[in-house]
């Protein structure tokens, strides 16, 4: 495998009831601001949690960050931030509100003119950004335990990345009782989410890195098995429980350390949200069959190991085992209800493709995957493919 | 699963030429004291490496530190911490000369007498300790990426262990070029030590923990793979690599997370080292498949998964492929050249479990394993099975 460094130092409650420890894990002088989305939290009893637990804490509130969490309202929860001199971030949400929440930590303390982190990839370093935490009530993106972030700012049409060592959350509260009252529709999209990160750190070149594989291998099979119970009618707190982990070691650094990794799949797929409004998660069950079909020479290897380790295929030589791999991980979505074809989104598929080429070349996205050979050209026959 | 709090902050620097980060990770102005075992490391030019990168700081050096670290040589490197003002250790060595950094850290900022820290269970807190890392020279008891210990003391005839949220080592270096030239005996003890630390958190009663349960198998079935690259003539580079990390992996806290914990099986070997000197990593292959027969009524639905999943075992109902997979333990212990009868060590066998019935009944250790009820004369039975 290759040389890594890996640093992970978010502190993780996990399980039933641990929102009460606010109280003890934020500092009893911190000018606490709490930060939300859409206001589920005051419907599924999470918010009241969070406030008894702070009742002896100096604390302010921020709702209303949006998913894809938009610069303009962070502008003035930064604004917030300053004017009532807070001094520790709390997210009470899912990936938006954490993305967001660690965006404002970072620009807190930055000199410049806050966009410019973003624009300038301005890593933020420890003790560069104020300290925060979270409370996680969407499982998904595994923002509770990394340290990356992703901003979109309509006015310029751009949805940018940064991050670094210093965003990491202090801490980070997961009690999978938050999932009773989550839509169907998110769980499908976390549980998709979830595999597709997986996915883009394993479904790579070969390197070696064993135990790093059979780590990618177990959460995929925890997922396929888990996807069933997470979806029936009837709540199972112990899965999901085994859910909300999977989740986070999906994205915590920890599988992909050592390893290559992809990325092409959310590269095209952030396109498909864009023209059509696709949610994320879907967009990367219509790409990735095709994105694994086009690249089949430089994956098989892998598809093939993860045909017969995550599914059990034991026919065919390599080529065919991968292709019975890619079919199995296109069922496993449809099994989930998802759609993966574009052609069954939109009508107004057609030109698609052409216009993921244009928008790579002038974006400057020349190469991309895990050898960043994957030139817009490619982008665009991969997309054509999932029409 | 249970609830849980996990944390681990050590930053690891894995992979070849590491050593030389050295120099940028120890603050500049920090007065470092090396400490190594019995010189094995100026044979594989680590010390060279150490020292070279360590040229523009202060060092002082102690070497000397024994297997199963013990008390007195380390009063004797207190000493040596508080007459040269020392501000930073930097063990370089395997589990033994970590484990005894850990105790010299916390002992270092400890107001009473350096012994009552184990005596007394003193968790050390963070900020209680001298700040340290190590560089690792001989993978098996993951002391490099948790924060616990073991310190003997002859003079007492005591074995004790403490830790504490204070005592993660700020970074570890694994540069797995350093397994090149550790005896085979040693790379033996390290593959079984490891596998059997996974088994010690994975063989208990089922809790629905399924990634853990994942993880776990992920680390066993590539020790399994790994043990025939490890032990061959010719050094595999990635092989050790994989090695390397899977040891860290094995006791770094993660698999351990939200499930119950055995340890019965390490505290009945502690037994055989003390009486024969027989090492650490073979008591424990020797009395495994005698515990895991005992208490096959309370382990079968774990042993049968991992007779499935860790070696492939279809056939027979839950007790016959708990039975095979027991067997197929030992199996693979015998193929690392272990002899997992107690007899096959030592002729003078006899009387060994009432031994260890007093013993445990002395020292108070009247509950063990994961449910806390074996008895001492339960563990008399095991070990007399393991004859």
């Amino acid at each position: 495998m290759r040389n890594f460094t890996y640093k992970n130092p978010t502190k993780i409650l996990f399980g039933e009831n641990q929102i009460q420890n606010l109280e003890n894990e934020i500092p009893r002088d911190a000018k606490v601001l709490i930060l939300y989305g859409g206001g589920s939290i005051k419907k599924n009893g999470v918010y009241d949690q969070v406030k008894e637990a702070l009742k002896n804490h100096t604390t302010e509130e921020f709702g209303g960050i949006p998913a894809n969490p938009e610069y303009a309202v962070l502008v003035e929860a930064l604004k917030c931030i300053k004017e009532k001199e807070i001094t520790y971030l709390l997210a009470v949400g899912g990936g938006s509100v954490i993305d967001g929440t660690k965006f404002l930590a970072a620009a807190a303390l930055y000199p410049g003119e806050p966009w410019e982190i973003l624009t300038k990839h301005v890593r933020t370093l420890e003790g560069q950004a104020l300290p925060f935490a979270s409370v996680l009530t969407l499982p998904a993106t595994g923002s509770e335990m990394n340290s990356g972030y992703v901003i979109s700012r309509r006015e310029t049409k751009q949805k940018l990345s940064s991050g670094g060592p210093g965003l990491f959350p202090q801490f980070s509260i997961l009690d999978p009782e938050v999932i009773r009252s989550i839509p169907r529709r998110q769980l499908i999209n976390g549980l998709t989410d979830s595999y597709m990160h997986v996915m883009e750190q394993y479904i790579t070149y070969p390197v070696g890195a064993m135990l790093q594989d059979r780590f990618a291998e177990s959460i995929l099979q925890t997922l396929q098995e888990l996807a069933p119970k997470i979806l029936a009618e009837e709540f199972d707190l112990v899965a999901a429980g085994d859910f909300m982990w999977c989740c986070t070691m999906a994205l915590n650094g920890l599988i992909q350390q050592g390893v290559p990794g992809d990325w092409a799949v959310h590269a095209m797929g952030h396109e498909l949200t864009a023209y059509f409004g696709i949610d994320h998660a879907v967009t990367l069950a219509i790409i990735a069959p095709s994105h694994y079909k086009y690249n089949l020479e430089s994956k098989k290897e892998k598809l093939a190991q993860y045909a017969e380790r995550a599914w059990g295929i034991k026919d065919g030589n390599t080529e065919e085992k991968a292709l019975q791999g890619i079919q199995k991980m296109e069922e496993f979505f449809h099994s989930l209800g998802i759609k993966t074809k574009l052609s069954e989104h939109t009508p107004g598929f057609a030109g698609t493709a052409e216009k993921v080429e244009a928008n790579f070349t002038n974006r400057g996205l020349l190469g991309i995957g895990e050898y960043k050979s994957l030139t817009p050209s490619d982008a665009k026959a991969i997309v054509e493919m999932s029409y």
